[in-house]
């Protein structure tokens, strides 16, 4: 199991005293200056760098999507899946127009993938049990999948990339999302059910029911371990994404995350390793409830809010330039020394 | 005058259709699909294309700058401006991550700049009245403002740019904006004045008492003609912006209106000229509190909510990307057919 450490703070006056220097009134950048302060705790250096930025996108089967949750069946998560890698899809088209590199791990799909160059298989299952009956999966394959996390991180952190996003596709994972969400923040499921790929009314209402039976049946108490929340509700992809989020925040990279799946996946990281916080980047604010509710417990902004709701790790791709743009501000902005300009405390004030 | 028609709404079914067979949920894009409609009715084409984007910085100095509105002292715009053209300051920088073509314009600095290859020589004036006592320009002055912001983007335009932001530097601006905007939106004076640059409480009040002064000095009529606001409280830079958004629109390019003081120019122009609103995409909201009522006002949804305050367009540059994404997104994602993935209607519903 990784052990994460809190940044060490001792940085932070030099590094807000850099950009309260530069040409512009104190706060003017907003959320950018946060971003800037945030990577550079992480670096512990006055120079920022974002190098060979990477995606890591984990497909998996849910056997929760039988029960009518989803408006998609469940076949289309390997057809996502073989759209991922033939570049036809949201993510593919992001991550091209940054420069980010596309990694898709199999982490439980329902099917046999053949080889392709863009494929990490990383499977522990045919997709996970219905958890209205009986756990999602074993603590054998939890812990399998927590791994295989942590082996794809290392494999892309050893290309020298320092900043690393996570993605996922999962016909039925806002279930698991909700599940989630509502025990490890002590919510009442209800907050936390949203209509997912574009549920009506009266399919939410029956989606809603089938995860209070769930819920009902399992029993767990609130503020359950991470780990049984995880393997009761879970899917494969979301305990490889935990895995991968805390061997990247080991290892010091910037952990990008995306939206209401992956949020979730970090939940359970956080219940792990709270000094995780410290090296994340909560990327947009998703349509489903739950995220925003998410934000909200963990205490954190997001950088879009753009009413995505498509998952795939599309949000962390999209908000990518503003990330960039936090760093850029930070290493190339000219101070008042530097430009010539005078400063508010020289100003005769009225 | 420009005579700005309505983008033709034949199209909009063909590109909503196309929009929704792109291999994800009907929507999940958000607000990057509403960019992408936007840009598509302004093109009235199917394969969507920014070429040579630019950015517009105006600059100008205000004599209401003198009455103790700013935190900062008139000084701070020529050096600004200077910073402009040697590349130090936030806009140079944002600009530059995303090859967007800079042009600073001097619009009416309190200065005499000398020539250089980045600025553009318009200056109707060295600086506005103070508006605490008259009208902050002649009619005649305002007409050689618009006529100027006309020349800027014709130039551009002949350069083969079909997308262009606007952005302003000048201490004292918010004050003409907050007018302008209460003015032009009906909304009470306190709920249109924020603390620019930094002000502190006390200032703040200092500085809605002299507005409020200034307000009741000349009593315009509620939604007054957007000529006679604009001549008795803006800025040479928010009059040539106004006049550069109009003709930018009427030759169909996309408009991009950075934060409070764009978009008070912005508010002129669409007094002027309602169609306007069609080739507008608003790039941020910003922290002043009479920027969000605008954007209400105007009934649009910004790009980037980052509580940002700077100005200068930098609300535009750093949405640029998120702009390019939309139309990335509507270019080149698969269409589920393309792909073989099954869409919502095939799946057995519950």
């Amino acid at each position: 199991m990784a052990s994460i450490k809190f940044c060490d703070r001792k940085v932070l006056n030099d590094i807000q005293h850099k950009i309260d220097n530069k040409t512009k009134p104190q706060g003017a950048l907003g959320g950018l200056e946060e971003i800037a302060l945030r990577v550079a705790l992480i670096q512990q250096t006055d120079s920022l760098q974002l190098s060979k930025p990477c995606m890591v996108v984990f497909a998996a089967d849910h056997g929760i999507a039988r029960e009518g949750v989803s408006a998609f069946s469940q076949e289309v998560t390997v057809q996502m899946v073989q759209n991922f890698l033939h570049g036809g899809a949201a993510i593919n088209v992001f991550c091209k127009q940054h420069d980010i590199k596309l990694h898709i791990v199999d982490a439980g799909v329902n099917a046999d993938l053949s080889d392709h160059p863009g494929l990490i298989h990383k499977s522990v299952g045919k997709g996970t049990k219905s958890f209205l009956s009986g756990k999602a999966m074993s603590f054998e394959q939890c812990g399998r999948a927590l791994k295989a996390g942590e082996e794809v991180v290392l494999e892309v952190a050893a290309t020298g990339s320092n900043i690393i996003g996570f993605g996922e596709m999962g016909i039925g994972n806002t279930s698991s999302a909700s599940m989630i969400t509502s025990l490890l923040c002590g919510l009442p499921l209800k907050d936390c059910v949203g209509k997912g790929t574009g549920l009506d009314e009266s399919q939410w209402h029956k989606k809603l029911e089938v995860l209070q039976r769930a819920l009902d049946f399992h029993r767990l108490p609130a503020q359950s371990d991470g780990i049984e929340v995880l393997t009761t509700f879970g899917g494969f992809e979301i305990a490889m994404m935990s895995g991968a989020m805390m061997n990247a925040a080991e290892l010091g990279m910037v952990v990008l995350v995306d939206g209401f799946i992956a949020t979730s996946a970090f939940l359970v990281a956080h219940a792990l390793q709270p000094a995780i916080l410290d090296y994340a980047i909560f990327c947009h604010v998703s349509e489903e409830p739950g995220h925003q509710k998410a934000l909200e417990f963990l205490g954190v902004k997001p950088v879009l809010q753009l009413n995505m709701r498509l998952g795939e790790g599309t949000g962390v791709a999209v908000a990518y330039p503003v990330i960039q743009s936090s760093i850029n501000f930070f290493n190339e902005m000219a101070s008042f020394e530097e430009a010539g300009v005078s400063g508010r405390d020289e100003v005769n004030r009225v």
